[in-house]
């Protein structure tokens, strides 16, 4: 078996109790993008697969905290204890951790290397389009919350709350991160999810309200 | 208070405990949808209104006895109690009745009057378009099924496990409402929603590959 097929298998076996809206699936999806975004903007392959295929085995450990543990600080800690496993040299390592370190949305530690940029653009592409419509659905089904509330109040509604829609999460957060991309492909891809999703909520707008 | 309001209120109450694909708010969406194509159809609204406020109470029934009561008829049993309390007439809750009685596609009983094919149209319509694709990935979360399958076999998976995904409720089900629409405004709304929700799985289905 190949070193990469081990890894994707160490890394799969992080997700057995994850959630539809959080799981393997999630890592399959964004190793597909960084194949088709990597390739437009000329990266370095090796590093990006095992980067995206890493980026969330810490996730199991800040769910299990409550958000203690950051997942991302603990992904580095996991990837770089597998990676020596595999003999990887330091060079390598750090290019992938580097990635994994600076994945997420709220830390301080932002992606330098064009690997990391794709990885961070990869993941925050699988919350918006059809993909983060459906996830954004499938998360309030797993939460119990209803299914729309077109004249939600944000400032008087809550995350994981019953009023916790997908239209809620569309209006404080997915609208907002094709503005956020770091790479031209990313960019581009992230302006065409947005305008989907854009016409995907006026559309439910208007059908809840029988016009449509 | 009107008599309206205090059906309204009386048949709210059947959905305290229901679950968010199938609650309080589909009946209001379903209410929306009569009323529009009620007036393109000519329909009798005071029939039509009402009957769409109560389609679903015996819902309840048939949730706590796993299927074995069918909502229809229990529905028409507590429609006719409700009803007679505020003294309506026999030919109106007869009526009325008749499309509590009819609107549910797996039944034997069809809708002849205008305003039952009406009912049964807008019921189906709340299954499709945005607002079909929303509940569908709502139920997927709230059976702890995963988000997407796009090579999913239909033969080898089963409803409500985790493979039941929203895409496989659209392969089995949803893609063949529009052919089973009673009303010409009905048929009009629901090609609409069809076309919607094709280009939503086409889209998705090439995300999920990093496509898009």
């Amino acid at each position: 078996m190949e070193i990469f097929e081990k890894i994707v298998n160490k890394a799969r076996e992080c997700f057995l109790d994850s959630k539809g809206s959080h799981d393997w699936e999630h890592i399959l999806r964004v190793y597909n993008l960084c194949l088709h975004i990597g390739k437009k903007e000329g990266a370095d392959m090796e590093i990006l697969k095992i980067a995206s295929i890493l980026h969330d085995i810490g996730r199991p450990y800040q769910d299990k905290s409550n958000g203690e543990i950051c997942h991302a600080e603990k992904g580095v800690v996991l990837a770089r204890e597998l990676l020596s496993e595999f003999n990887f040299d330091n060079e390598k390592i750090n290019k992938i951790v580097h990635c994994i370190e600076t994945h997420r949305f709220r830390n301080k530690k932002v992606p330098i290397s064009k690997e990391a940029k794709i990885l961070f653009d990869a993941d925050k592409l699988d919350s918006i389009g059809a993909t983060g419509i459906g996830r954004a659905f499938l998360f309030s089904g797993e939460i119990g919350a209803k299914l729309h509330n077109k004249d939600i109040d944000i400032e008087k509604t809550k995350a994981y709350s019953k009023e916790d829609t997908a239209y809620r999460e569309y209006i404080v957060k997915l609208i907002k991160i094709k503005d956020r991309m770091l790479t031209n492909e990313g960019k581009h891809l992230a302006e065409e999810r947005n305008d989907f999703m854009v016409q995907f909520f006026d559309r439910l707008n208007k059908e809840v309200d029988g016009e449509l």
